[in-house]
């Protein structure tokens, strides 16, 4: 008698849940250190020293009713400015306070848009590989969530994107750098995505919005720049969170940038102010509000991941594996050597070597290896894995 | 093109929202001291000094990772263990952690229970006076709102009560100390209450949902005992939120309570998990989830509210007006001397006196005065409530 979706929902764990309990369980089982748990995208290097140094701060400089009150629901606006501010100066845009929503991190900034937008009949298209959660998020705001196959570097077909988009076609989500390939779009993509949206929309008169979800935006190696997308498209709303960047998952901080050159930009930022009060969301958590404006910029030391990032990726290519070098991101998509993903993630786990394997993320035949670990576990896992490639006559 | 429904949400701003914004455009008018704004339910007391302690402690204590990482959805393991305890404790009640569901504050644990709990054509049923987004917390969800009319002190009339209650009413909803009111539910009142919904369950062959939404359950004055429901019903949810014990509602922080007694317990505690991830709240905050946990029991100077019930109900009644003796939370009720309570409101206007009509809590004929300012903003306001009765002809 009560919602059987939401039940399920609760009682499935997802195949990476699943992973990481199977993990813990084993490492009680055969010691911490003989498990290579590459399951979890959850940041590994600790946050900035601003962060920590910011919230004592704020308890000394705030009265309590100010740093710990109710913000206004769209967030405070000083906190709004500064974003606006930062993100004008970095990407040359004209945000204002007013283009700024303060969110509960980025599943609530995602939730919050699509519940905006999304009417009866709306279709919502995603790009494989994709966060798993988009269809929960899509299907819930009561849309349709439709999945594009990847194509061979998971840059963008422009043809088959195209195919993808019909008259019920509401909004697009792109997320790059990319959870769980980590590559980073070119900006030859964008404008390839840019164009079909364009067209698509004049063709069905009415817009068709791109949803950007962005919490990896900072973390990219090698100089490789993620194209701000609202440069390319107006219809545009950029979902951010300092998950990520700050290495604060657990604090819920983000924001949706709705771009100012939107069509009926203030109806859309009304209905994501409406979307926010449906489903129960109050203001975005007040003093971490004033720890990211604060932090702007910062970011907790990304060298490290970069350094697993060659460490591992140079290995798995030495061993004979097949990966995408990804850009960006904490995350290795590697090919698997048979085509059941699931098969090698079972041999794998022979082997004490915990990776997910792709089929939730709309792309079977991969696996996403999380480098967001101990450079040490890296290393002592690279043995297992060399062995691995040998059992499949790799090289 | 997008969500009307949401749009309209996010624009028609709500009648307190209103007037407060009225308020801080007079006061740049005419000077802050001399606009008696009582419009809003935002509290007023410092937060209580461990609640900044425990935040510098644990930024000195816990590691960064530890501290600003995810907890898992329901929350940490510990902090839930912590509540349980507390509440077992002082209820006498056999909570676990696995009873408790940290949330992003009460707005957040009522959505969650109505998205967990509603299918299609269900009806949800609050006694009037209530908080106005219960009804688009339970239109959102899906459900059908009903609302039931007050009775003259605010206590349960069962027979009404029982007549609200039909073959599709999944849950009702429950505030007590209430807003706008700041009536307690009394013993009676909830035995009469339960009886009904024991009968009606049994009637119907499924359980009614008992949704009790407790912000206010510390901020009680004269030693009135705010009854715990569990107690009294099994098929109970409790919704509880830090904001107005410890002076912290922009930090959103609170949890569901699951009644270990419940029908299918695991079940709806699975439902709740489930409608927390399709909503998008990932997991509750967590560094205020660990100062929750510490701050357990204690709660800010509430004799300050009490002390401005004190002086406002006596000076009211006094005046002449009619208005019920609020025993808990932070506002009082007061019968307006013409029907039209946005009448009174504008002439209460002329002499700088900002109150809530109550027609948008289901209850017409009243305002809601939040008494939640300062001591020496209601000795100012009292010549302008006098004047005011004096021009109705009260007394």
């Amino acid at each position: 008698m009560i919602n059987k979706k939401m039940e399920q929902l609760g009682k499935v764990r997802s195949v990476i849940r699943e992973l990481f309990e199977y993990g813990k369980k084993r490492k009680a089982e055969i010691g911490e250190d003989n498990v290579f748990d590459f399951s979890l995208g959850n940041p590994s290097v600790p946050a900035p020293d601003c962060v920590n140094e910011t919230i004592r701060a704020l308890t000394e400089e705030m009265s309590s009713l100010q740093l710990h009150g109710y913000s206004s629901a769209q967030g405070d606006a000083g906190v709004r400015k500064a974003i606006a501010d930062y993100l004008n100066k970095e990407h040359g845009e004209s945000f204002t306070a007013d283009s700024i929503y303060m969110t509960v991190g980025a599943a609530a900034s995602l939730t919050i848009c699509l519940n905006a937008l999304v009417c009866e009949g709306d279709e919502v298209v995603a790009f494989a590989p994709f966060f798993p959660e988009y269809r929960v998020f899509s299907e819930s705001a009561g849309a349709k969530f439709v999945a594009l196959a990847p194509t061979e570097d998971f840059q963008v077909d422009e043809a088959a994107f195209a195919k993808a988009i019909n008259q019920n076609t509401k909004a697009v989500i792109v997320n790059s750098p990319n959870n769980p390939s980590g590559v980073v779009l070119t900006e030859e993509s964008i404008k390839a995505l840019c164009r079909v949206l364009k067209n698509k929309s004049e063709e069905y008169g009415h817009p068709i919005y791109l949803i950007t979800d962005e919490p990896y935006r900072e973390l990219v190696y090698d100089d490789v720049k993620v194209p701000f997308i609202t440069k390319y498209y107006d219809n545009c709303l950029v979902c951010y969170s300092f998950s990520k960047s700050l290495s604060i998952p657990g604090e819920r901080i983000g924001y949706i940038a709705v771009s100012p050159k939107m069509d009926c930009e203030r109806d859309v930022y009304a209905a994501i102010c409406g979307a926010g009060r449906a489903l129960g969301y109050v203001c975005a958590p007040c003093m971490f509000q004033f720890v990211a404006a604060r932090c702007l910029g910062q970011t907790a030391d990304v060298s490290v991941y970069k350094h697993n990032r060659d460490l591992l990726y140079n290995a798995l290519c030495d061993y004979g594996y097949k990966c995408i070098k990804p850009d960006g991101a904490f995350y290795l998509f590697l090919k698997t050597p048979e085509d059941d993903a699931s098969a090698f993630c079972e041999n794998a786990k022979k082997k004490e070597l915990l990776v997910v394997p792709s089929d939730s993320f709309g792309c079977p035949g991969y696996v996403r290896i999380s480098y967001c670990v101990s450079t040490k576990q890296i290393e002592n896992a690279l043995p297992a894995f060399k062995a691995l490639a040998e059992e499949y006559g790799l090289k």
